[in-house]
């Protein structure tokens, strides 16, 4: 890694960091400076304004994730299962996507250009032609239903955020009952 | 009304729209005491420093909404499609929670003492210890599952967020989704 992308990969490291905390109004760029150890001058130099600074601090951070828990459209009892442990373990993932939903797309699709849920929208349409999907529900709206219950105890709950030191039997209790949910509302032949 | 109440109420309502644009870190008490014709020595005198003020501004509003959905435990799925409503009709409600959630109470329960979602859990367990809800799911494990799926085009969707705009057919559509997965999700006997 040169010199350049080393201090640009540090600049996006101390920015999520600092995003995550505290949104993009809330966000100091002198603190993101200062955990870089770089002046703001070189900050809008390697990445461009605030805004561009955190447009790059959360789609690096999604890309990163995107690939940790793999949509299993075969297995989505244990897809939830596994979102919920992701949510858990990464504070900030869902903090950063929430923040953008609220400072900087605060109505219609999250991620646009190329649509970001492609991928995962073609893949439910096979299993639902299938025969392995309920059938009276259209995908896209599965899709924001399975997304919403899976976060049901994430970082923007209105209920009840889980903690990492919540104990192990509430962790598979909620991992439980999410499964057996999704298996209810979404999967046939079950 | 007297004087001072008056007062109190303009600053509120200033500071609700405020802070549901901005969130707490982002807003300005300089804009919300231009909005109130106030100045910001008598918002301090009124309502105390920012932090009281956002909390008394999502207090006030959050009471506000609450009886405007009550909870027809006998009938989920229609509650659910009257929360798709009220989101759509009301954008600042889930945004100043979800602010609430991300810059106050980061994990755990949203609402403190008393629990605010007490009354509702409690119908719940009745329902589900009359034979008319699943009863492998835990009450407050089917709470958090039921709001974050009623939530699922609302203002912290991480998928998409309806708008007001969109059309009724679609609106319809997403109700219908909606209701059909609640019923599957958690009622017995349908």
């Amino acid at each position: 890694m040169g010199k350049a992308d080393d201090t640009r990969q540090r600049i996006l490291a101390a920015a999520t960091a600092e995003f995550a905390a505290h949104g993009l109004a809330g966000a100091r760029v002198d603190r993101i400076a200062e955990q870089a150890r770089i002046n703001k001058a070189q900050i809008y130099h390697y990445v461009g304004n605030k805004d561009a600074l955190f447009d790059a601090a959360v789609a690096g951070h999604v890309a990163a994730n995107l690939d940790r828990v793999p949509l299993t459209v075969d297995d989505l009892p244990g897809y939830a299962a596994r979102l919920y442990d992701a949510y858990v373990a990464d504070a900030s993932l869902v903090r950063l996507l929430t923040w953008s939903r609220l400072e900087r797309r605060p109505s219609g699709d999250l991620f646009d250009t190329p649509h970001h849920d492609g991928p995962a929208l073609a893949r439910l349409y096979e299993a639902q032609a299938a025969g392995r999907l309920v059938d009276d529900v259209e995908v896209e709206d599965l899709w924001s239903m399975l997304i919403a219950l899976c976060g049901s105890w994430a970082q923007a709950s209105l209920t009840l955020t889980a903690d990492s030191t919540d104990p192990e039997e509430v962790h598979a209790r909620r991992r439980r009952a999410l499964s057996t949910a999704v298996t209810r509302a979404f999967v046939l032949g079950r």
